[in-house]
């Protein structure tokens, strides 16, 4: 059993404890008694309206009892993992749903063959019984160039199907209003994945191997592999070629796209992929439709359809018109739905000017003598060699961001070097230093030199001449001696932070007999003094 | 760099990528020119009232710039990848605010040692030039026994702290009874973390090794690695140990938690748990919880305070009365904040009894004679062993589940054989099968046996007299030759599937000439025929 498995409980009760769990965090919904049903819990409140029904196999959380609330599903059906459901419950739904005082059903499917065959004999079944009840097929995939007999499938698209039938519904519309109205918007929805890894249903294997570097095209939600295999890009690349794929008018089941429509985006997590990058893919994807001359009306962007831990993602265009954008912004409790603004986002002005610093304290204006200069390179040069080793030792007892945060502050100080003289003084220099490391270098690292060389600026602002301080430096053996020693003393410092127990930062929290080499930031201040030091000694 | 790093299009430019991508898809939110930055777009909103700020290391996606909106924070200030943002832009975020109009200015931030100094050093450059601005540190982390200097860190419970701050605000409550209120609720909050994998920061190697079957337990939210190491367990003893880790009384960070007491619970994904593995947990959360007496009110699960793509998920725990209720529940429209409802969830009952069908179809009454049973018998044992052969073969062009669809088969069967005897006649046999079948095994399969044998049990339904049909069965070579017939053709069936092309079921999406292996559901059917000859071969 993998370890996955174990947090699972097991594979076999793992469905109905998530359902449970679902049902348990979330006051607007019930379970059905002997089936994997979520009900409204306020089924008297559908009363004389049309209910909307619908499921399939599990694996797709929050799909579909999560869309289950006032305003989306009176009920969702659940299957096995990526199984679709007995008909014996969606029937027991539906019957539920009927005995409420509802005047119709209509069930809302994705697009595949075990979906519609057990809810199409449900729906056989309750018609038997006398119960009005429909069935909208989903079928948004725009993975396929040639039609096959079994159709696009139903992928994320589903999830606005929800909540456009639900607003309709909430409203008090007929079921067969409801059906022509759905059926009219299903035809203007596309979705096209991608995936970085398989997934595997508890209890079983990988559904497909992928060699590192190796991206899955135009999949499903089961775990099934794509259409084809591409080399990963990175995300600007990855959301032109899906995009480009799902609006080529050569492919049979591309979606029809032109500039000047509006859409609404949906980018939808298939399980593992961080909110960083998902964030970094909704700008990528933002940009490439509105490159394209596209209105983008409303975005989406979060886990909604999902194909368990699958690393990858999947984006969902739809065209859209005033009335579709007032059913999506509609009010729903359904816990799955976000939290969208009803504001057209393209057009909008989203950047705001900062207000003025009442002062502009550091001056970066003045001469910077040729062995200063020499010396800041120098230490430019060894932090930047010793950045992976530094991130080594952060990794034992940090974030591993060490040797990166001190490139950070290298990169600063270059760019400034190759744009500025010299400062006035020393004691300038070391604010104009400060200055820079406050605003690019960042973390504890970067406030903490701020500190040290905003604290010891003063201390050298006497020295008004660089021409006096400079040939001090060069000529003085003093600085040399000092400077040796400050260097050795690092050194040491350095290799007895061994010893240390850290009482502030991140490592504090870390057992102290697990961080047995020396702290990171003290290897990069021995470092620092040590390139100082070799520097203004070449320069005798 | 690796393929994830790909996606993210730079580690230098991911941070700042994210960040427009959720500006972009948020129009309550806008962008400071010149710094990471996110803030309300409607600041004159917030005029003479109170701001909020937060802000900290980025890859914590949703926050904080996702919690940006009224109702919770007026801005929220990005640093890199898990590194403090730099002063001046906390300070360029306040006087912004500041500008807008406001009352005063609250910093919310996590207690780490680089947030401390950052925030720390913009709030004193800001009142020094004049802005009402105050602290508040959160240290909701229950993973230390003994007290540390640097204190308890920050972790997902300062979401919870800006929800209820953010509603006071918005109700215009001034700075200092805002900071006494909140500082008070603070107390109350309690967070423990858990994590089966690392993190790395884009660019960085990952932040710690981890042996499969291990996890850490009270980890941060920057990769560090957690106090202590332990084999993973299942949900229920991971939640277990956590909860009663957070309420020792003999720990310093414990959080004091007595029976009836009222509680919110937060289950957070750090990034790449699956939906249905946080549905689980939570329902092992809320179980655990309850069963000490515990009344929960409100529960949200979901991602709120990631740590990048960290495998994990961390607990987080609030005692609550109905004024904090009130706070937790009032609007907001940021966008990382769920869709809760306002219902109590403790003792609310969430089972419903389904609607009583209109006919039960399906007579499980009758006598089964013992070479029927034996049969049936001989099949479950054939399907079970072929249970991994069968889900290899449907990994190849399905989801990998046909062999565990057929075990669901099995044991619906096994299970009825315990406990039933034999029907009057075979074809009321089929009927109980094709019923069995319907309920538990789902899927596509499911479905299709059960219209296979639904449709075949009114050809058989002569027959009603059992004795007949055994004595038929067993005297007869006719049955022996017509089923040794079938199941040679369903082998030689199974094996041309190679040469098939999918039209229908999910294997149709897949280009045929990457399908090279027999159909998983002929080789079912051939393993059933199979069993059947020769369990009635044997009987002879």
């Amino acid at each position: 059993m993998t370890r996955k498995e174990k947090l699972l409980n097991s594979p076999q009760s793992c469905v109905d404890e998530a359902l449970r769990g679902v049902v348990a965090a979330n006051a607007g919904l019930a379970l059905l008694r002997g089936h994997r049903v979520a009900l409204r819990s306020d089924l008297r409140a559908l009363k004389g309206r049309v209910a909307l029904l619908s499921g399939g196999g599990s694996g797709h959380e929050p799909a579909h009892a999560g869309y289950v609330g006032a305003g989306m599903l009176s009920a969702a059906v659940a299957g096995a993992v990526f199984a679709s459901p007995p008909p014996g419950s969606v029937l027991a739904a539906i019957l539920t749903l009927w005995q409420a005082g509802v005047s119709g059903v209509l069930l809302i499917i994705k697009n595949y063959t075990g979906d519609r065959l057990n809810f199409g004999l449900a729906l056989e079944q309750a018609r038997a019984q006398g119960v009005p009840v429909a069935m909208v097929i989903v079928a948004d995939d725009c993975a396929f160039a040639q039609p096959s007999k079994a159709g696009r499938r139903g992928l994320c698209g589903t999830v606005l199907v929800h909540k456009l039938a639900g607003a309709l519904a909430e409203e008090g519309h007929p079921l067969d209003e409801i059906v022509t109205r759905v059926t009219k918007a299903v035809k203007g929805i596309g979705t096209l994945g991608v995936s970085l890894s398989p997934c595997s249903v508890p209890g079983c294997l990988p559904t497909f191997e992928l060699p590192p570097g190796d991206m899955e095209l135009g999949l499903g939600i089961h775990g099934e592999p794509g259409i084809k295999r591409l080399k990963v890009g990175s995300a600007d690349e990855v959301v032109k070629m899906m995009i480009d794929h799902m609006t080529d008018s050569s492919s049979q089941s591309h979606l029809p796209l032109k500039s000047g429509d509006t859409v609404v985006l949906c980018v939808n997590n298939l399980g593992a992929l961080s909110c960083l990058e998902m964030a970094v893919v909704t700008r990528a994807a933002f940009n490439c439709l509105e490159g394209r001359g596209l209105k983008i009306a409303r975005v989406m962007s979060g886990s909604f359809m999902t194909s368990l831990e699958m690393t990858g993602m999947s984006l969902t265009v739809m065209r859209v018109d005033q009335e579709i954008l007032r059913l999506l912004d509609a009010k729903t409790t359904a816990p799955g739905w976000p939290n969208l603004s009803s504001v057209d986002l393209s057009g909008r002005n989203c950047i705001m000017e900062p207000a003025k610093r009442a002062s502009d304290k550091f001056s970066l204006a003045g001469s910077l003598s040729a062995v200063i200069r020499r010396a800041l390179e120098k230490v430019c040069v060894s932090l930047l060699s010793a950045q992976e080793e530094l991130n080594a030792l952060d990794r034992a007892s940090g974030d591993g961001d060490c040797g990166s945060t001190h490139a950070l502050a290298v990169h600063a100080i270059q760019e400034w070097l190759s744009s500025h003289v010299v400062p006035g003084c020393p004691g300038q220099l070391l604010s104009t230093l400060a200055g820079l490391l406050q605003e690019r270098m960042g973390g504890s690292s970067g406030a903490l030199y701020s500190l040290f060389l905003t604290a010891a600026a003063p201390l050298l602002r006497e020295c008004s001449d660089p021409a006096a301080w400079a040939s001090a430096v060069l000529a003085g053996t003093e600085w040399q001696e000092v400077l040796l020693d400050g260097a050795w003393k690092a050194e040491l410092g350095a290799q007895s932070t061994c010893e240390l127990t850290a009482r502030a930062g991140r490592a504090s929290y870390i057992a102290s007999k697990r961080v047995t080499l020396p702290d990171p930031g003290a290897v990069a201040v021995a470092t620092i003094f040590r390139a100082v030091f070799v520097a203004l000694a070449g320069s005798k």
